[in-house]
């Protein structure tokens, strides 16, 4: 629907587009390509017109918590959620927690000062063992409901959706046996956090001992620390916990003068924005964060509304986006 | 400070370092490697406890807005912002404005029932020519300050903190010509913003024409089709707006079956986190965030103590980084 006030002409010719197209946008048509149609909706809020009138603040901010803006893996649930909590009808408040900033506990306590309709946590304290979960048993006991992406504690009352670690895993263990490999290290963040602790234990499951695991942190540098411990102990292809460990893994390869992958296949997960653009493009598991997104957005809007949740942790399927950074195993 | 009831030993192992490390952190003493510092606050917070006790709700969130989160450029401004507010003892919530999603108008208003310290908007409506600038008019009078980074009206009781995007585009240019390129482009997003349309007057004014200037999106398909123009009129070098146009730009050389910089040279604007892993390497333009966030988060923390702000606009001089995308004209 045009926003009261607004002129198909206005519109078309600050997206630069047709008032056809402006038109189709507007009214939800498809065969609309999403470039353009975010050029049409950026022209209508540029212009100081309202898509729709039913984002009121009197139903309450949505607080969603991320760890890290700065790890694009974090940056695009954040994206996806301001998205869909938008089409509920419903504003996301963004709280960035992390080491040295403020902390999920300090967010949550002053947030039940504020109206708040409920809690939206990725990867947070919940996912952490060594953290206290206290906090979001008082969250609970305050009313407001909370879901939970990729962190599970069944004593705590909420939805929890999931990427399925193991899955992970077990995909790109398969693709590198394909090819050959059998000298397969695993370099993963602190073992405190679930979907490390996860990802351990999976890969253990299919056969392989401790010491093709080393822990550091969920960095480059931390990457880089841990690949170099695995070519240390002879293993041509290392699986890392996240996209930035594999580009410091990446780099420990390239400093030994050796190629990726025709020396070592490297293996990321989250296929952050770049990494079809990094050298080599990099083999890396995707997680579906457009459905874990909308599920939670899904299940957040019905506890809001007052149905009873299920606190069953739902697991996603993953996939593995085949770049440049795996190869053939060139037997020594 | 060890933090009340925490034991050195504990935190030493939950850090994996060693306790003469964790005294070190806590007691602020230099000499320890950044991601050592931050695997002790993160053991910290892990463990439950609260590094300072200074922040407190009652003095109000502050609140940041960017435009788009999944813009790896602005992740690291919310990034080094939630660091330096909560430095400052301040609780930063990030509203993510963007097509599609929750208006900066509609966070704005909603905002204002809420108590809301101030508020340092990135790139903001406040950049953009065709939006309505009233809601900032409405905030100062509803007493609440606000600093803007990256976006300047004189008519807007705030303060001003910006990149220079004339000496970022004057360093491109300087860079290209020493290395023999005389057909140089520039790939800009919507001219309706004010850093395009900064860099387009500084390109002008450097004696380019009109003709060496395409406008498209901030994107990586955005540049991809600026890029096929200004190679369609034989550029040899590009200057983008942004770090994902310039990964556009490269793709639609090599899809061309051209090398960078072997037939055409690409610069680009960000220096965003993994640019040192593309192929090949990015070299680009690094605004000087830390200064920034700090100046901004300096200014606000002044006007919330109810001094006087000095609408000037403060210009922050970027610095080009070198690597493997730029290189010597091949004369044809």
């Amino acid at each position: 629907m045009i926003p009261p006030g607004a002129r198909l002409a206005d519109l078309a010719e600050a997206a630069g587009v047709s008032t056809a197209t402006v038109s189709r946008v507007l009214n939800g048509k498809p065969g609309v390509a999403e470039a353009t149609r975010l050029a049409v909706l950026s022209a209508v809020e540029s212009l100081g017109f309202q898509l729709e009138d039913h984002r009121g603040a009197d139903d309450g901010f949505i607080a969603v918590m991320v760890p890290e803006i700065g790890n694009p893996g974090f940056a695009s649930f954040a994206t996806e959620l301001s998205l869909q909590l938008s089409a509920a009808g419903r504003h996301m408040i963004l709280c960035t927690a992390g080491p040295g900033a403020t902390t999920e506990v300090a967010y949550l306590d002053a947030l039940l000062g504020v109206e708040i309709a409920g809690i939206i946590s990725v990867s947070g304290t919940l996912a952490d063992r060594l953290a206290s979960h206290d906090h979001y048993e008082r969250i609970a006991a305050a009313g407001v409901p909370a879901v939970f992406i990729n962190a599970h504690d069944p004593k705590i009352d909420g939805a929890f959706f999931s990427t399925s670690d193991a899955e992970a895993i077990a995909m790109s263990v398969a693709h590198l046996r394909q090819f050959g490999h059998e000298r397969i290290g695993l370099a993963i963040g602190q073992q405190r956090y679930q979907p490390a602790r996860r990802k351990m234990d999976a890969f253990l499951g299919l056969g392989f001992t401790r010491e093709a695991i080393v822990s550091t942190i969920f960095s480059v540098e931390g990457g880089q620390a841990a690949a170099a411990k695995l070519l240390d102990s002879g293993h041509t292809a290392i699986i890392c916990g996240s996209d930035l460990m594999a580009l410091g893994a990446i780099r420990e390869v390239h400093a030994r003068g050796l190629d990726v992958p025709g020396d070592v296949s490297v293996v990321g997960y989250d296929d952050s924005p770049v990494m079809a653009f990094t050298a080599p493009g990099l083999t890396t598991v995707r997680q579906p964060v457009a459905a874990l997104c909308q599920s939670a957005v899904g299940a957040l809007m019905s506890a809001i509304r007052g149905l009873p949740t299920d606190s069953t942790e739902m697991l996603f399927h993953p996939d593995l986006i085949i770049r440049q950074s795996t190869g053939p195993h060139h037997g020594s």
